[in-house]
């Protein structure tokens, strides 16, 4: 029964989370709508400051907002009883969409600059947010072709899965790094009279903004690298616990779960050498991810 | 002899990686030197630009480096036949020397700003950084009181390590995400003519600074994230380990390192019930920790 009332207590603050999470990531996009449409021009397709709005407004929505969602999409312990094919469709279909937006974000701005012979890729923002875009295509093609394409050898998956995880992460935080930059350059340029330091209302606002996209940043890494909220193995690989397996026992292999038990489930495990390297897996697979 | 040479190679690639942080890192500190004194107006503390310009440098210095060099300290295996407590004393030591130049950092602008009249605390970049710092000041003083003075009780120590872990990572990756703002700041308002959009010397080199911290950034984060390059459990832990464990034992053990073995050398253990709690809290600060 403690057990138990334990394990609800830490369900509760799963959701506590995600809620806030969802919340914080919502209010972001609302707050970048409201940031073009009150203080700005609003939005459109014709190389001017309109279209150029595109640019946070997709960049909030799909590569901040639905990029964190894709990267919790596991933990969401409801969708446990699916299948884990499901999800990573679910996870790289989120990404995909994310992938998109953040080019078309860039395509607005390349657009703007060259209506207005702005120079492209001058900027530090600019540096980092295309070496961001960059290395997300190449996660995405990656994680495509090793994690759901059924070719890839399990030792693979198992090696390349800390790696997925560290640079999901890392990317996520540098995409929001980017973010931040971009806020402080639309700021500086397009606040003349009164100037950013003056604090005007948008400087105000559009720092909250600022403000509210670190914090769903650390509340989507805090979710993320909580191990005990992990997705738990896959049945075919609880069967083959020894029979008579305590609760204390079926906990303590859940806690193995990372990525690695992706590819348990695509493994035919017929022997008990197979069973042998699928734990060694887990357990090389759990050292090495965050 | 199989078992030994994936030791080494993976002594070998953490040996790697750490010379390719500190290398980082140092020609941050250095770019950031040069930015100053080759393309700005030097160092003194006057009033004017060259008192703002102990700003980058010192938070290069300070906190983005020392702090980075903090986080990693407990990792490098040469100091695993040390104390703990010692290495506590460096890692809090290297934390206390990183805050102070933080705040040092900020009363040269503080200085800079109020002689010229330019407001404090407008920009997105002021208040995320100031609110690191408040976080960084507050993760020092409770990491102080819970880890290094030895009056918290160990079930306390094992709950608070994780957020401990969390938020040094995260408060570390806020700064480096507001130096880049910084940077983008400066370039924009002390580049006139040419403009930073003409891509001056000043600013491909500036830009390559940023990249450089983000660099280091990750260097670190993937370092101090993988369990495998925790420091080993203590010595009068070890000793528990039941006669003729084996090497295979031994690993397994060194994998549930982490910061809640802090606590193992301030436990006196002396009982069987003892090591058993031992045990199951370091499990606990296993699943929690990044």
């Amino acid at each position: 029964a403690v057990h138990g009332a334990r394990k609800m207590e830490d369900y509760g603050r799963f959701l506590a989370l995600l809620v806030s999470a969802l919340l914080v990531g919502f209010v972001s996009v609302i707050f970048s709508l409201v940031w073009v449409f009150h203080y700005r021009e609003g939005l459109s397709w014709d190389g001017g400051p309109r279209e150029f709005n595109w640019h946070p407004v997709l960049v909030i929505t799909g590569f901040v907002f639905i990029q964190g969602i894709a990267i919790i999409v596991y933990r969401l312990p409801w969708t446990w009883k699916c299948s884990k094919l499901l999800m990573k469709f679910i996870h790289a279909g989120l990404n995909t969409i994310a992938m998109i937006l953040a080019i078309v974000s860039m395509v607005a701005v390349f657009e703007f600059h060259n209506a207005r012979n702005i120079p492209n890729m001058y900027s530090l923002h600019s540096w980092i947010g295309l070496t961001a875009v960059i290395f997300y295509s190449f996660q995405l093609f990656l994680g495509f072709a090793v994690f759901l394409l059924p070719f890839a050898p399990v030792p693979l998956r198992a090696a390349l899965m800390p790696i997925h995880v560290y640079s999901g992460l890392t990317v996520f935080a540098t995409v929001i790094a980017t973010a931040l930059m971009g806020i402080t350059e639309k700021l500086i340029f397009s606040l003349k009279n009164p100037a950013y330091s003056a604090s005007p209302p948008e400087a105000t606002f559009v720092n909250c903004l600022g403000l509210l996209l670190v914090i769903f940043g650390a509340l989507i890494l805090w979710m993320a690298s909580r191990s005990h909220w992990k997705r738990p193995p896959e049945e075919n690989a609880k069967v083959l616990q020894p029979i008579g397996g305590t609760p204390e026992g079926t906990e303590a292999e859940s806690t193995m779960t990372d990525g690695s038990n992706a590819d348990k489930s695509d493994l035919r495990i017929s022997s008990e050498a197979a069973r042998k390297q699928n734990l060694k897996l887990d357990e090389a697979g759990q050292r090495s991810t965050m």
